[in-house]
C-alpha cells in the first residue's frame, strides 16, 4: 500500500472482551455491510482471530434499524454487546467500538448522535491534480482533468468516517478550467461513482460550482439571479445532476469574493444570489453552502478608511432572517484569513434567523505549511467555546452554528498530511465535529496511541509538543494578532512587509513608533461588530486580551503591558522563545527513536529540521525588523541584527 | 513583415548627391555583395530610383580589397565616391554612408575603423524560446529546443551591422537544457546555417558553453580543468565544432556563479579554469569570454562581514596575468548587478596585463523592464570615460577594455525591444562600440530621426525625454545608489525590504537613524580597491559623489547634503520630482498624435501610461517606507502614507 493507515492501523489489545469473539449481523444496506466488514477486519486484528458468525451468546450483535440519521446506541446485555443504528449510524458506530477497544475501553453503552448534521472536509483540488494550498502532495481525487476512484478513495472514506466526518467538498471553491465542467454530463458517470464510494461510508460529496455556470456552460448572456433563464438553468442541472449523482450534499460557492463571479455583478444581494440556488437544490434534497469571504481585494494600501476585517459583517449581518432554510452562510473561523492568531469573527454573533457553517483551515497555509508542527485543536477549541453574548446562554460558537467544515490538509503523500503530526488536526477535527465538547488533550492523546503507537514514553514526549506547538509557532512569526508578514504569493517564511503596499487590505502599518490598525470606535469601529460586553472588552486597549493587543489596537512600542514588560520587549521575548521551544521539540523527536518505525521517526525528524531553520529565520528577521524599526535594543542584549 | 525596420526605414532624402545616380561595384565575397545590395536598396529608398550599375562618372565605386579588418575608407574624386574595404569592412562602410545619407551628410571622405574587434550582443535566450530577463517577446533565435533561422535574422544581422556590432552571443548564459547540447553535432548543421546567415553581414555567432559539459556530455566524471581527459574532450570537441560550424568567435563561460559549474569545485583558480578553454579555442583562433560575475550568493543576510561589491576584485584582480591572451575577462559595469547606479567596477582598473571585456545591459532587467523609458548611453558614456587612474594617461574605462558587449533587449515583439524608444538603447550601444567618442545626445538624435521621423517637433519632445529618463527612473526609485528595493524575482516593481533578508548579498541595513553599508576602510574596505585618488574621494563622505552617497556609505537620515537639505529630504524631493517628469514625459509623448505612426504612437503611449502607475507606487513606497521608518516629515508638508 503506498499510504499509511493512520488512525485505523488495528493492533493486538490486551484482554479482549468476551463480545469479540463473535458477531451476529442483521445488515443489510452497503454502510451496515461496510460497518460488519470494519468490525470483522478490526476484531480480526485486536484478537489475532476472526470472530465467528454467530446469532447469540458472547458476541456483538449489530441490527440495522430504518434509523436515517447518524445516531447508534451501545446495549449491553450480559456477554452480548448490542449495537444498532440506521445504515449511517452503524459505520460510525462500528468506528467508535473499535476504536474505543483500541484505547483499553472495555464497557460500551449508551447512544451517541453527531452535534451537527453537516461536517465536511473541503478539498481546494484543482482537476488538473494540483492543490491550491496543498501541503501533502497531489490530489488523490483528480488528476489529468478527471475523476480517480478506487481503495485510495474508499480508504479515505473509511478515515473521514472513523474520526466523525460526513461529508466531503471534493473541488477548489476557486473553480476553474475543467471543474466547471463538474456540471456537465460528462463528469457524472465517474460522479456517480465516486459518490457510491463515499456513501458506504456514510460520506456525502459535495461539489464546489461557479456562480457563472450558467454563462460558462449554459449558454446564456448573464448569470443575473433574478432572470428566469438563469433560475430555469440551474433548476434543470441540479434536477438532472441529481438524478445521476446520488448522495450529494449540495453546493458550496464563493461568490463576489477574491475575483469569482456573484450576484454583486447584477446589482443583487448576496441572500438574492444564494436563494436562487439554494431553490433549485431545494427541489433536490440538497444544501447551499455560500462562502461569506467577500471582501474589497483591490485596495490602495495608501486608504486607511477601509478595514478588511469589517467587511464580512458589513455584508452579511443586514441580511439576516433573508437567506432560505437551505442556505448555510459558511463563515471563517476569524474575520480575515486563518491566521495564527485573529478574534472570532463576530459575523457568527450576527446572525439569529439564518444558518451557519463555520470554516476552519487544517491545511497549514499559514501556520507552517505542515512543515513546522502546529496542532491546531486547541484553537479550535477556543473558538468553539467563545461566548458570542447574543443570547443569555447557550451562546457559544458551538452552539451558534449549524454545522463545521475544515479546509482539508489531505493529498497523495504517503502519510496522508505531509507532516505525520498533521494527522492529529484532520483526527482532531473530525472528532469535534462528531462532539465538540472533547479536550484538545483527550483528543491529541487518542491521536497519539492510535496513530503513533499505544506506548506512554511516546506520549511523554508527543503529547506536550502538540499541546504547545500552536503557541510556539504564534511566538515566532507575527506577534500578537498582527497577522500576515508572510512572503506574498506561497505564504510561507517571514517577510514583515510582505503585504504592507499591496492590494490585499492587511496592513499593519508600522513606523518608528507605533505599529497596528485601531479598530477600536475612534478608529475603523471594528469592535463595534461584536455584541457587549465583548465590543466594549475588545474597545479598550487595557481591557483587550494581550494576544490580540495589534489586531485590535494600534499601539506604541514602548506600551506597558499587563506583566510590566514593554510591547517590543514582549515581541523580543516571544520569538526567542518560541524557537528555543521549537528546539525542544526537535530534542523531544529525536529521544523517540528506536520508538517509531523508522520510515515515520525519520519523515518527522526531517520536518523538525526545517521547522528549526525556518523558525531561525522568522525570529531573526521579525526581530531585526522590529529593533532595526523601532531603534529599541533588547532588554536582555542577545543579539538583534 | 511582422516586424519594424527600426532604424532601418529609409525615408526619400533632400537633394541626393550626384554619385547616388550609379554603384560600380568590384566586390566578390558575400559580404560584399550584402553591402552592394543594401546600397542599391538604400540609394533607390532615397532617390525613388534605383541606382544604375555603371562603371565610371558620378556614381559611388566600391572596391572590396583582401583586408581582414572591419575598416573601411571614402575617397573622393570629383562626382565619384569611392568606398574601399575588405569584405567586412564594406558592409560596415555601406551602412555608415547610407546613416549619413539619410542624416543629411553630403560630403564623405576619410577612413573609419572600430574602436574594438569584439563588439557584441550577449543574448540570453534559452532553447525553449524563452528569454530569462526579456521583455521584448520571446526569442528569434529557438522555439522548441530548435535553432531557427530565415528573413528576421538576416535583418537582425543587418540591425547589428548598421549600428556597428560585429557578434552575438544566442544563448543563455545560465546553460541549462538543450543548450548544453549545443556542443553535440546534432545542432551543428543548423548552427552552421545561423552562423552564415550572420557572417553575410560581418557578424560573428558565439556560444555560451557549460564548463561542467565534458561531465553534462562527454560521460567524464569529472570538469577539472587540470584533467587530462577534460582537456582532450574540449580540444577534441572545439576542434569539430569549428570545422562544422565557421564563423564561430568563440565561448562565452559563466563560471563559479549563482550556480552555475566552473574550476572552484575542482580546487582550481579562475585562470586554471579559463586557460584550459582558452587552449582548446586559440588552435581554433577563438576567442574566451571568461565572467568574473563570482561571489558568494547565499550569504546569510546577518553576516555584515561579506561585502558583495568586494567579491569580483577579490577573485579576480590577484589573478591578473595569469590569463591567457585570447581570454577576455568579461566585467560588468558595476561591482554589483546593473543596478540604475553603480560606481564603475574597480577591477577594471585593476588588470594591467589581462584583456577584458566590459559587460553592460541593455535589456532593462533593473531599468523598468522597457515598460519605462530609460536612455541608458548617457550613463554608458559617464561608465567608458570615467577615468581608472590605475595609469598616468589614456586610462578611462573604453582606453582600458579590449573589448565591449552588452544584454541584449531584443526579442520577437514587432519593435524588437518592447519600448519603442527602448531601441535607442541598442542603436547607441552599437554606435559607441564602434566610436565611443560619440556622445549620448548626438546618438539619441540620431536614433530619433531615422527610427521616428526626421522632424523637428519629434526631436523637440523626444530628445529631452530620452536624455533625462536615466536620470528621472533613478529619482523615483532606490536612492542614491542604494540599489535593489525591487520584488525579488522578477524585479519589477517597490519592495524597499524585498532582498533584505535574502541570500543574493544585497542589503542597506536600513535601521530609524540610518541607511547603508559602510564600504569605507573602517567599513568593509571596497573602496580600497580603487586606484587613489579615487579610493581617497570614494572614502571620504565628504568628497564622495552624492549620487553614489548610499552606495559608498552608512549615512543618518538627518546628514546634510552639498545643499544644505537633508538626506532624506533630498530622498522626498527626488521621488516628488522623478513622478512628477515621467508625468511630463507622457505628457510630452501626447503632443505627438498624428506625427507619428498611429500605432507607434499608441504601444509608447501604453508605456507611458504603465511607467506613471509604476512611477506612483515607487515614489508611494519608497517615501512611506523611509517616512515610517525615520519618524520624519517632509519639510513641504506633501503626503507621505
Amino acid at each position: 500500500m503506498d499510504y499509511s493507515s493512520l488512525w485505523l492501523n488495528w493492533q493486538p489489545i490486551n484482554e479482549p472482551p468476551a463480545f469479540m469473539s463473535g458477531i451476529c449481523a442483521r445488515v443489510h444496506s452497503a454502510s451496515g455491510k461496510a460497518a460488519l466488514r470494519e468490525l470483522q477486519e478490526g476484531f480480526a486484528a485486536m484478537t489475532g482471530r476472526r470472530p465467528a458468525d454467530t446469532a447469540a451468546g458472547a458476541c456483538l450483535c449489530i441490527t440495522e434499524t430504518d434509523a436515517e440519521d447518524e445516531s447508534y446506541a451501545f446495549i449491553r446485555e450480559g456477554e452480548t454487546l448490542r449495537l444498532e443504528g440506521g445504515a449511517r449510524g452503524l459505520v460510525f458506530g462500528a468506528f467508535d467500538l473499535l476504536r474505543g477497544l483500541a484505547l483499553g475501553k472495555r464497557e460500551f453503552d449508551g447512544a451517541s448522535a453527531p452535534r451537527y448534521s453537516v461536517r465536511m472536509l473541503d478539498h481546494w483540488d484543482n482537476m488538473d491534480g494540483s492543490i491550491e494550498r496543498g501541503y501533502a502532495g497531489r490530489s488523490f481525487f483528480f488528476e489529468d482533468d478527471r475523476i480517480l476512484n478506487g481503495p485510495r478513495i474508499r480508504d479515505y472514506a473509511r478515515l473521514l468516517a472513523s474520526c466523525g466526518l460526513n461529508g466531503c467538498c471534493i473541488n477548489n471553491v476557486n473553480v476553474k478550467a475543467e471543474a466547471v465542467r463538474l456540471l456537465t454530463p460528462d463528469h457524472w458517470p465517474a460522479l456517480a461513482e465516486l459518490a457510491k464510494t463515499l456513501a458506504e461510508y456514510g460520506i456525502k460529496l459535495w461539489l464546489s460550482v461557479s456562480f457563472a455556470a450558467p454563462m460558462e456552460l449554459g449558454g446564456l448572456d448573464t448569470a443575473d439571479p433574478l432572470d428566469e433563464a438563469v433560475c430555469r438553468w440551474w433548476e434543470e442541472t441540479t434536477a438532472a445532476l441529481y438524478k445521476a449523482v446520488p448522495n450529494l450534499g449540495g453546493f458550496l460557492v464563493k461568490a463576489d469574493s477574491e475575483g469569482r463571479p456573484g450576484p454583486f455583478t447584477y446589482g443583487r444581494t448576496q441572500a438574492e444570489g444564494a436563494n436562487m440556488l439554494a431553490r433549485a437544490l431545494a427541489k433536490q434534497g440538497g444544501k447551499l453552502l455560500w462562502r461569506c469571504f467577500v471582501y474589497n481585494c483591490t485596495q490602495d494600501w495608501r486608504d486607511t478608511k477601509t478595514d478588511r476585517a469589517r467587511a464580512q459583517c458589513d455584508h452579511f449581518a443586514p441580511l439576516d432572517g433573508q437567506f432560505d432554510d437551505n442556505v448555510l452562510l459558511q463563515i471563517k473561523n476569524g474575520p480575515v484569513d486563518f491566521q495564527v492568531r485573529e478574534p472570532v469573527s463576530p459575523l457568527l454573533g450576527r446572525l439569529e434567523h439564518t444558518n451557519s457553517i463555520i470554516e476552519f483551515q487544517i491545511t497549514q497555509e499559514y501556520t507552517g505549511q505542515q512543515k513546522h508542527l502546529c496542532y491546531l485543536i486547541p484553537m479550535f477549541k477556543d473558538i468553539l467555546d467563545f461566548r458570542l453574548c447574543h443570547r443569555a446562554e447557550n451562546d457559544s460558537v458551538a452552539e451558534t452554528v449549524s454545522a463545521v467544515c475544515a479546509v482539508s490538509n489531505m493529498g497523495r503523500d504517503y502519510n496522508w498530511t505531509g507532516h505525520d503530526l498533521a494527522g492529529a488536526n484532520l483526527y482532531g477535527f473530525g472528532r469535534l465535529s462528531w462532539d465538540p465538547a472533547l479536550s484538545a488533550e483527550e483528543i491529541a492523546r487518542e491521536f497519539i496511541r492510535l496513530a503513533l503507537g499505544d506506548d506512554e514514553r511516546i506520549i511523554a514526549e508527543v503529547l506536550p509538543m502538540l499541546m504547545r506547538s500552536r503557541e510556539v509557532y504564534e511566538q515566532y512569526t507575527a506577534p500578537l494578532g498582527i497577522g500576515w508578514m508572510v512572503n506574498p504569493g506561497h505564504h510561507y517564511g517571514p517577510n514583515p512587509d510582505g503585504y504592507e503596499y499591496d492590494r490585499w487590505g492587511t496592513y499593519h502599518r508600522a513606523t518608528n513608533t507605533a505599529i497596528g490598525v485601531e479598530r477600536g470606535p475612534n478608529g475603523t469601529g471594528y469592535t463595534e461588530q461584536y455584541r457587549k460586553p465583548l465590543s466594549d472588552m475588545y474597545a479598550d486597549v487595557a481591557s483587550c486580551p494581550e494576544e490580540l493587543l495589534l489586531f485590535f489596537h494600534r499601539v506604541n512600542y514602548d506600551y506597558v503591558m499587563r506583566d510590566g514588560r514593554t510591547l517590543i520587549q514582549r515581541i523580543y521575548d516571544d520569538h526567542f522563545a518560541g524557537y528555543e521551544a521549537a528546539e525542544e521539540f526537535a530534542q523531544s523527536w529525536d529521544r523517540l527513536e528506536g520508538l517509531l518505525p523508522e520510515d515515520l521517526f525519520s519523515r518527522v525528524q526531517e520536518r523538525f529540521a526545517e521547522q528549526l531553520r525556518s523558525a531561525r529565520e522568522w525570529r531573526d528577521i521579525i526581530n531585526s525588523w522590529f529593533y532595526r524599526r523601532s531603534g529599541i535594543p533588547d532588554i536582555h542584549g542577545r543579539e538583534l541584527y
